[in-house]
């Protein structure tokens, strides 16, 4: 038997108990006579003791362990003389009489430490050590902790979970996939799916009613920061439902998990913001509400005035940032530079201050009177000491996002933006299209199957551009959670969204056709949505990246330099597969 | 809204309640001027009545409806005349008020009846119509609920789920990989897990100390019957354990299962048994222990009495069959035919009746005196009227395995093998080693890290091939539904276990490099196991195939008949992925 505790277990009430435990070396110091092991464990730290005038020889075998080295010991808790009131074990210490080293170690590359020494790739090397770190393994348990808590709600709902397969068909209109030789069908490919979208649309056709999945799914893009090409998401779907239905069970089911793993209580029912009030007010589809700022358009006010920026934009809007008008120059130039940043691409921002008298003090003072900067102070309902900020530009949408980013800036500034705050809402009524420069031909926002809004089907033949959907995100603190919507079961309807996205009906049928005939035998009205777990838990976790909730990640080139990852392979393997590789020199 | 109950919740209580329910048309008949309806969701099957004389019109769309239609009605609970006791519904019908029709829906190809008429190919090709039939979708649910109870017993005693991920390297000295070719590692490839089994290693590495994982695995293999190229493991993993421990935890688990899902309290420790005997007393690593028949050797008693083919023979063993002896001489030669099937393989068989007084009567009386007969049968313990069966040859292990068929056939003979009665046992001691024929050296039974039972250890320098492992199997009803093994967490031990196996320190290196590596900084003594979750469900469900607890599964040949997957790729694609296809003529 190797323990008969763990190192996290016990207490002032397990004095004079003969206890085994075993785990890792964390560190180790020599007082006087003394030598003194933290022993480390998953469930805790507990002190050890060895002591050189009752067994010099234990003891002098204790000196020689090194940091992470893997030991049992036996020993006699004990009521520590000065406590440790930081750890749950820290009342108590093991006088120890026996030590067994299970396994040596070599010195880690870096401090087994919540605050470690060592760097992002280093740590990805060594991920297994990194992983010790307790920081990084809390985080995995959250993840075990919402997956259990997912399942739980989800259980009691009458939701079955349905294992979707791995190795599937190559789905088009979406990312590109990963793909699988087949060695059994030469020359062909399975695919990995990029979601379950279609089979749990048939799981519906199927009569399952209700289904979820934990489910992993891929893509092979490019990798952004914060992009992984393997994903988990969870995946649901119900049949004979509206929009309203599928947001009271998932406003349910995010209720229950902030309750049960963060122990928040979120009360009433969240805020349903429509797509374009989103982008008028926070120039986001997934507006971060923890704090105000709301965008006001002040193209009535200012435009018009003999201020060219002003009077040749498409789009004049701002923020009022409540008593910020303390703000100084040199604050509101370095703003200045944040917006015209490349990534941001404003060229330029006006800026206003309500003084202590009412007054308004602008960077533009020269253009406006006091009378139309009292205005302008009115459409903000702006008070003394407001700061008041302000971009234009000769495209509303891009000038929104402009705005967004500088809200978010002053947010963050401001400190308005606190891990330990949630607010949730949904932003719903997306439209169903967005036109593709690119391929110029409008696309699918959310996917083909979306339900356009009913009192919106008239406009698919008038103005396909203007069709709203029956789509919807779930958007909390500012990061979007989860989204989905209700599907298209009508095929007639179906067939005129893919007429419109302009596909023939050949080709609708070439690359649907399963999905398609599969709705000709009966398909029930149904709608659903997935939320990405790894966001979530890294929402919960208060981190700001999805890599630290994921066992093993993969680096920003798709490698998981762990394992070494991908790799050649061996050339009888390709020939196998009937492949050759031919990489072309760049 | 679509409805305000479902197809399987209304009862007797309900009477007068107006309702709203939705599914799809089961079957429908006409009755004078009624028209009855079975009406079915997931849920249940509710009938739904219309009158010809109370609205015409109504039951005229009603007569129009045809199979698999989905429709929405509204109507009244009422009793019926005439109950049907077989459903839980079968006291209400509804007087429907309102009929909608949400789809219509075309002939399906077979009947959506748990006695389908739908052959395998076209149940596959049309899965979502097939997954309508209760029996199937039965299946399903019982996999959910085992995942879900997995979960529970799991959660509760400590063990963290981790996922691990899908996109990893190629692990040698296993079965074929699917590998995934890498487009921004131009030349490179992924490999799809065969089992996490170096992953859950490096989180005991990390300290994960219970790690368990519902993970899809796969393999490239040559599909037999019963196998599927994606296949989901309940993947587990401890530290400080002993072999013990994890049977331990892991019989827990598996009574859980049994009470939770099927009702059944499995009383006491499950039977262990060492594989040397379960190899000489049922010929099989899986011994079907709901019956007796336990193999009793004859070298002894019939070796050396002028049957030529006894006493030329390296094993001559035979099973007692209780009550057998009226088998008739046209029985007993199918027996020989079957035993003498090329699948067995065995050359003839010879048996022996005991007769009501206590003599034997065998088909080799010629050779052998009624004193060496009543030796035999001594042997056996047999009573009046048994039969006894003989198998003898030049191998003993193929022998053996050709009387395990015989008696698993007389077990299904006398009807011993009830789908409803589990017997669990633990099948331990495995070989450590096993040789190939084929690379003309040992190869490990289990995996390469498997730990050898410490008082082998000697024995690896003297005679590996004796070696037995911590190595063990859960057999349930003679299926094998998971296994597992201490592993090595020594790297002198591990180092010379790669030299047994042949590998160069070099190629042990090479191939196991990481996790080698790893197990430098400190690794824990650690063990574990997996059950195959679809073998599992299967069993509980009593099918004989897993195929049918999988949604969506594949066929012999590994394709997804629905899907059409795999299938040939965009020639784009390819290039992007720098591969040429080079299917050679065969």
């Amino acid at each position: 038997m190797f323990r008969t505790h763990t190192c996290g277990e016990l207490r002032i009430s397990d004095i004079n108990k003969q206890v085994t435990l075993a785990g890792w070396v964390q560190r180790s110091r020599k007082m006087g006579g003394m030598t003194f092991i933290d022993l480390r464990d998953r469930y805790g730290i507990t002190q050890l003791v060895f002591n050189e005038e009752s067994d010099a020889a234990l003891c002098e075998n204790a000196n020689r362990l090194g940091r992470e080295f893997v030991i049992r010991i036996t020993g006699t808790v004990n009521e520590r003389f000065s406590k440790n009131a930081n750890i749950p074990t820290g009342d108590i210490e093991i006088i120890v009489s026996e030590l067994h080293v299970l396994n040596a170690a070599l010195t880690p590359p870096f401090t087994i430490e919540d605050n470690t020494d060592g760097g992002d790739d280093i740590r990805m090397k060594y991920r297994y050590l990194d992983l010790r770190r307790p920081s990084v393994r809390r985080n995995l348990e959250l993840r075990h902790k919402m997956t259990i808590a997912v399942r739980q709600y989800l259980d009691k709902e009458g939701f079955i979970e349905v294992e979707t397969p791995v190795l599937v068909g190559s789905t088009p209109e979406g990312a590109r996939d990963f793909v699988v030789p087949s060695r059994m069908n030469p020359g062909q490919f399975y695919a990995l799916p990029q979601s379950p979208q279609t089979l749990k649309q048939l799981l519906m056709v199927s009569g399952f009613d209700r289904y979820f999945q934990i489910a992993k799914c891929f893509r092979d893009e490019d990798l952004r920061a914060d992009r992984q090409p393997e994903f988990t998401q969870i995946d649901c779907e119900m049949s004979f439902v509206e929009q309203d239905d599928i947001i009271e069970m998932f406003e349910g089911m995010t209720k229950y998990l902030f309750k049960e793993i963060r122990g928040v209580e979120l009360e009433g029912q969240f805020l349903r913001m429509p797509w374009a009030d989103a982008m008028k007010y926070y120039g986001s589809d997934k507006p971060d509400l923890r704090f105000g700022m709301k965008f006001v358009e002040l193209m009535d006010v200012l435009k018009g005035h003999g201020f060219p920026v002003f009077d040749s934009a498409e789009y004049i809007g701002g923020i009022c940032v409540e008593g910020a008008a303390h703000y100084t120059r040199k604050q509101l130039d370095a703003l200045t530079e944040f917006v015209k940043r490349p990534q941001i691409g404003a060229k330029g921002m006006v800026y206003a201050r309500v003084e202590k008298d009412g007054n308004v003090k602008s960077s533009v003072d020269k253009f406006y009177s006091q009378e139309v900067l009292q205005q302008m102070k009115e459409a903000f309902g702006a008070k003394a000491d407001d700061l008041i900020l302000i971009l234009s530009g000769d495209n509303t949408m891009k000038t929104r996002k402009q705005l967004c980013e500088l809200r978010l800036e002053m947010g963050n500034q401001l400190g308005l933006r606190d891990k330990n705050t949630f607010v949730c809402l949904w932003v719903v009524d997306f439209p169903m299209f967005e036109w593709s420069e690119q391929e110029n031909r409008l696309m699918a926002m959310h996917h083909p199957f979306t339900h356009p809004k009913d009192e919106d089907v008239d406009l698919l033949d008038t103005d396909p551009a203007a069709v709203r959907a029956d789509a919807y995100d779930m958007v909390i603190n500012g990061v979007e959670v989860g989204g989905g919507s209700i599907r298209i079961h009508d095929p007639q309807l179906q067939a005129k969204m893919f007429e419109i996205l302009g596909f023939t009906p050949e080709k609708a049928q070439e690359q649907f056709g399963f999905l398609m005939n599969a709705f000709k035998y009966g398909a029930p009205p149904h709608g659903g949505l997935a939320y990405g777990l790894d966001r979530w838990v890294s929402l919960f976790a208060g981190l700001d990246s999805i890599r630290d909730c994921i066992a093993f990640p993969k680096n920003n080139s798709g490698r998981d330099v762990m394992l070494d990852a991908p790799a050649l392979l061996d050339p009888s393997q390709l020939e196998e597969l009937n492949l050759v590789v031919d990489v072309k020199e760049k």
